[in-house]
């Protein structure tokens, strides 16, 4: 994969300009643009701005309807439950998200529990959210069914990510990981470098372990069998039961408590029905909050700072590498695959955006 | 290990016996027995009647008080904060989840952090008090250092465990799971067995992966380095990162925003200071809990149908083994390997109970 950099402000402007194109106000093309990017700012490629023209598809075959505003249908001072209709899962979890933080404030903590939305990006934009405002920020999200359960070779969990983040120095505390061995963006690394996976990552169409990268993927496609491994692989041995069993954790605070669709049947006939969570946790409800971030803040520094196994030159604390891929690219520009900017060009003729305005000098393919 | 089978009246009456022995009010000795005895019928033995020589030992040497009495030392109409006071941890943990019950069925959730408490048996037991009453229940807890962070090697988190139960029919979901790959007691099964344990477990002096079990534990012990591997064993590629930061999530909401011991500093110079996190929901708070309690049973319904792996013959949902070994250990007794059971003969003669009369047609060793 041939990689280019482009400068931070000048994808901002054309995802500002495309979004606007798509349909969503300024407003709202300002909220879509944050999510994508935070995730190509902390080296997460595959929810950043490549998806845009997955979102294009999401809207042309109306499975995200760009018009529709989030509702919330149910409520009380700690909890409430929204309805998507369908649109656009930033704009859904943003709102959502602002909801639960608003009811932490007030009352210290609430829940927000989402149905019939759309994929949202990257989970950690939400939890960060509320981490910004000096509380702790959790969100999950359900997804297409492509990881499998435990003995199972039919896939029936999404990739269920969770994440957590919480106010620390000299950076916040911030965990955002699916909860399957890796996502199907590692998959697809592998199949295209060729290269055999490793065999506690997938499962062929029998429920066996699988190297093949080519063969899950294909399989998952047309669903054919096999798929994901939890985290912890295909065995109780090394911990199946327990990626299994933080999936399912995810889907109760998504698709359980708003009554939406399970993983198993969202992203189907046309009908996203992706569900979301979210959780805000204010620390004053337990206290002293400028102590209680101090006191994470040095247990964080107290792992950074313990011993290295052999041949290792750093332990991190979660948060610590997007800090850092934050700073290198703010410098020296976002990784974008030039494969992403020949579809970004189809895209700008698509929707009648100027291409060569933002990026002619890099790309002329 | 040789094992017998105990009736389970036999065993409880012996735990209430001995724990009024110790000191305990026969209503507190009713609580202990309950939380304890829990884990022997779900099979989860280590955690069982085989600890009350422990316990014994911390109540003897000053760590566990016996006549501590949980304090409510911060409050809030959807939080606490518990301070134990080094009482014992099943008194304190059976206290802060009433009170986290007794808050969200007020208002719709809450969360309850203890610190300075002790060892509270399965973390499973309070998830489940709450799913008893119709809510969602979760129960943390941090422990003694013995899990190594990833690319570290020196033990600096505990174990663990993350127990999630919520009402479902025909039986609830029960997930009780340590964020390790594995426990302490799976070492010391394979140690006692004289086998290999496996490469993705645990960790020598100097941060390799190492499969003596023997080796490990002494170094353990002698706080000498290395330890258990996280959920996803050492390295990223197997997703060693998200079990380093779903142990991060409990510590959170046990010993950070309790201003409690981290697990690094906890059971040490004769301190226990173990910290528990508590949180109790009422999906009334989402909508109608029937038709919530229904949706989650449907959902676990297709998991347990959907195809098998070859070979395997059974999905199981959480919560379902814990029924099986329920079912079994009621009419056949619960599992007690002999040599707890001489533990138990000399416990009696310190305390002075009549170990005959409870089990003198079983064993005579």
């Amino acid at each position: 994969m041939a990689h280019v950099k482009i400068q931070y402000d000048v994808m901002d402007a054309f995802c500002m300009d495309v979004f606007q194109r798509f349909g969503f106000t300024k407003e709202e093309s300002r909220i879509i643009s944050d999510v994508l990017l935070l995730s190509d700012v902390y080296g997460i490629e595959s929810h950043g701005a490549q998806r845009l023209v997955r979102y294009h598809k999401g809207i042309a075959s109306g499975m995200i309807k760009v018009h529709a505003k989030p509702e919330i249908v149910f409520e009380t001072p700690v909890s409430a439950v929204v309805d998507g209709h369908d649109g656009m899962g930033q704009l859904i979890g943003h709102f959502a998200m602002n909801l639960a933080i608003k009811k932490a404030k007030e009352i210290g903590m609430a829940i927000v529990t989402v149905r019939d939305s759309n994929h949202f990006g990257i989970a950690g934009y939400y939890a960060k959210m509320a981490c910004d405002q000096g509380l702790i920020g959790m969100a999950f999200t359900n997804s297409e069914a492509i990881v499998v359960p435990t003995f199972g070779k039919k896939a029936m969990l999404g990739t269920n990510p969770i994440a957590i983040s919480m106010p620390a120095e000299p950076y916040p505390f911030f965990f955002d990981a699916s909860t399957s061995v890796v996502t199907r963006g590692k998959f697809e690394m592998y199949r295209k470098a060729e290269k055999p996976i490793p065999d506690c990552w997938g499962l062929d169409a029998n429920g066996h372990p699988c190297t093949n990268a080519a063969e899950v993927l294909t399989n998952i496609d047309k669903k054919a069998g096999g798929g994901i491994m939890p985290l912890g692989g295909a065995e109780e041995l090394t911990g199946s039961h327990k990626g299994y069993g933080y999936a399912m954790l995810c889907e109760i605070f998504c698709s359980i408590l708003s009554m939406g669709l399970t993983s198993n049947h969202s992203i189907q006939n046309g009908k996203g029905g992706t569900c979301h969570g979210f959780i805000a946790i204010d620390p004053a409800a337990f206290g002293d909050a400028e102590a209680i971030k101090q006191h994470l803040s040095d247990f964080l520094t107290e792992l950074r700072e313990s011993p290295k196994a052999d041949g290792k030159e750093r332990i991190y604390t979660h948060g610590e590498k997007e800090i850092l891929a934050t700073a290198d690219r703010m410098k020296n520009g976002l990784d974008v695959d030039v494969k992403t900017l020949a579809e970004m060009k189809d895209l700008s003729e698509y929707v009648g955006a100027d291409f060569n305005s933002y990026f002619g000098d890099i790309y002329n393919g």
